[in-house]
């Protein structure tokens, strides 16, 4: 079968398939109240470029192994291997920890170029671990240990810990999917305490970012989270909220909060890919090479990270985003995208003010194999 | 089909082929009047070792991904997206831009070990960027918009820009291939000023460079080339000159050039490879598999390169070359690579002399997939 | 074919194969005397996590590129070209220098986590280089000259070298595979002499040595060891010496030496994979896939490793290691291992003792095509 590439298997049970993407993009933010940053204006960049591979060997067992290269370094994103018996699933090795839906569903099929603001601010990554999931019928459940990324553990002090779970329902009620998910996350620091949560204004080729905690001597986290979706025909609805509540010794633990609400709609007809409690591929109805236009979706999302709380005052980012994305063939995707980002008690500009708004806009051109 | 490595295809026009490469060099450099630098006399490196994958998405797409892991570092070359319909095609992501025939053609094909000096003295890297191609009969040209290179592009303030553009004109007079081409590029380094041009003694494994204009503070560059080539029968003809003007602020512009003339035949009857305004790869007519001898190639050139103008004095390099290649069989060779390189107004050594010459000599063996 | 992954080949003799491997460890250390250091207690790393291709070539030759990214880094493994005709061999590029039975093992079929504490403690490591090989009957010799690893080559002025060689008898005796085996090794660190020698208690994913000669300012080394394997049935046995000298200007030569003798059981009657002179795959009689337990292994080793001599004091590890197997199917490894590790005079407690014993545990899964 082709997947992008080939997947090419062996009657016994072996399957195996090289994997790779590549993320183009460019994009500019504007200036607040004419501020200078290196930062500020266009930018553009590799947004990643990934090799690797996955398989299946018989007896239930798989892995996949995929390497980051995007600002020429190597940072490895999965590298796990799976036993599965029905619905019983166990994964070990560096995988994610099951913190949301926009950070588990992939880059690949995301409808806007940047994941919600919290996912990156409350430093969601995939770290090494032994979980264990179960599926049946519509209900899913993963609970994990996890230490931490591969790079952090070339520390050998490195004696983080985390205790990670979630549950998702996800009914079909007539034409509708639902999913209703929920999550919870303890996590030690251990002998490496230290944390700070920030955001960029929407795109990534800036390094600008105007909400931030600075370094906090944190010893741990505790995080929970909500999540809701439907898909109805052309139509998609996702929601999430999700609370950080940092552990500052000697202070009051302070609570962050992020949450967003989008809605999209396949112009073209297509019905949103959902599997597993994420989202999925969406295949275009009738691809270029059909001879159709391929798949067009809008998608509006209101985007909100809230960065003050028990005397740390980072900021709070309230963002109106909206995406259009053409997937001419799948496997492929353009996408344009607009954030309208207003600040509260952010980062001081020169002159002194805290609140002011920014513009992103951002472009990206993407396949994957 | 097999193409050094399975390229694998499917009925609806999807392509993938895993791409990758390996060159192992050693080589010497004499010492000039009995200088002593650790770079001189012997050395040896894996020149290149690359992987990653192409291949075409159905609808006129296609990509390249490859990553260099030479001195154990990753520095991706390719890594861009195409389209292309009847004679126009479009290039996003990071590419070459289009300098010249000699750094046109992959290194798997140049007739020496290492290419014209001008080619790394004039700083010639693939940079993320967008361009269009167009090409009709025997007529080809591009024009592109490039940034910076994917490492560069980490600092988010490079607003380094370029616009790129060559065109070609490759006739076929009877049984002679001929290739008349013209390039021309404008850069502005934007707020991160400096460039450096310099230049190994042909060579690439010793870090020694003879001929050095230093650290300038230059805020952009306009360069230009010619180039003209021939094939015929068992022989071929190849010669460009290359102007770059490095735009120094404050002072004169000094404009460098390089150049270089070279003859080729190959003993074992074979004709040059030629495609798409570039050297291609060259199949044995007998390989040692069929009961032959492989190709037998030999070439000479004339390489010059001039870094001495408005008052910046970084030496001039008059290189005598000459190759021996063998290819075995396809995707395979083995070169022989001698370098007699005199120099002018150079480095100084140690008893202040700055007029002298350097004997290199190099070996490579290469493969590709 | 498949070998964990697809193997193509093309009919003119191609053959192709994507290459890569995944381990995941994860161990204790225990404190000797109540001595604290953030490398003792538990820890976990991905130990390899590898991608690569290899292949041939019509007319006798091949090649093998590996690139490892553990620690999110690069580190090329093999990156080599080869030649066979006949009994002879010809191998160019970064590879294996023919150390030690154990060493030339590759990590995929060793009967414990990590091999013998005198193959890291002696630096043993792929170079770049030229060699020769000859194979008739069960007769095997190696010899090739060698300068140094790709990351120490990216400095011009390395001009290491050196000279190894390994001789290999190999008879079987009615079912009794034998294996006799001597090398030896002569390096010169040229222009950049030190070396130390030292050696984890055991497990990979802890930084803590408690034998180290630390720095010394050897100018070369000579080292030369003896290799003896049996396998008879479902039971083999291995043992080794090596003596490495090294070349201490202005002072007397330190020898230093390790050795190691072991057996093991195939509980499920296999019979341990042997081939080309190192151990090789061994693959289940009735994997999990055929309805099967897989393999089952049982090891026990005894580990001797003498860095003092001549005045140096490095300490000595006497190591008592046990290991069991788990090989659900070819392709694929759990193991469980056990080190019990009695040092003297070794690295000096905060009460001054440098007699003590610390107890190892660590666990892997791993898997490769």
């Amino acid at each position: 079968t082709w997947k992008g590439g080939p997947e090419l298997t062996h009657p016994d049970g072996w399957r195996f398939k090289v994997r790779g993407r590549l993320q183009i993009d460019a994009g500019t933010v504007s200036s607040p109240r004419s501020f200078s940053d290196t930062g500020l204006g266009f930018s553009n960049e590799i947004r990643r470029v990934r090799l690797g591979a996955e398989g299946d060997i018989p007896g239930g067992f798989g892995y996949r192994v995929e390497a980051e290269f995007a600002d020429n370094e190597v940072e490895m994103t999965d590298a796990y291997l799976t036993y599965g018996k029905g619905p019983f699933g166990v994964t070990l090795g560096q995988h994610n920890n099951f913190q949301s839906l926009d950070e588990l569903t992939s880059d690949l099929f995301t409808s806007f170029m940047e994941r919600a603001a919290f996912t990156d601010a409350f430093n969601f990554e995939r770290r090494v671990g032994l979980s264990a999931g179960y599926r049946q019928g519509a209900f899913m459940a993963n609970v994990g240990v996890f230490t931490d990324d591969i790079s952090a553990l070339t520390d050998d002090g490195n004696n983080s810990r985390s205790i990670d779970a979630r549950a998702v329902w996800m009914p079909k009620f007539g034409d509708t999917q639902l999913h209703f998910g929920a999550s919870g996350h303890l996590r030690d620091f251990g002998d490496l305490p230290g944390a700070r949560y920030r955001q960029r204004p929407f795109i990534h080729s800036t390094d600008v970012r105007f909400i931030d905690t600075g370094a906090l001597g944190a010893t741990g986290e505790k995080d929970y989270g909500l999540e809701l979706a439907a898909v109805h025909g052309p139509f998609h609805f996702a929601g999430e909220t999700h609370w950080l509540q940092s552990e500052l010794p000697g202070a009051a633990d302070p609570t962050f909060f992020g949450g967003y609400a989008e809605a999209g709609w396949f112009i073209t007809g297509e019905s949103r890919g959902f599997k597993n409690g994420a989202w999925d591929r969406t295949k275009p109805l009738r691809s270029v090479a059909d001879g159709g236009m391929g798949a067009l979706q809008v998608n509006l999302r209101y985007d909100y990270l809230d960065l003050i709380d028990a005397g740390i005052v980072g900021g709070k980012q309230n963002g109106y985003l909206a995406s259009l994305i053409w997937t001419p063939i799948a496997y492929m995707r353009l996408g344009l995208n607009y954030g309208h980002l207003v600040y509260d008690q952010a980062r001081a500009l020169p002159d002194g003010r805290r609140d002011y708004s920014v513009d992103s806009f951002g472009v990206r051109a993407e396949i994957d194999f």
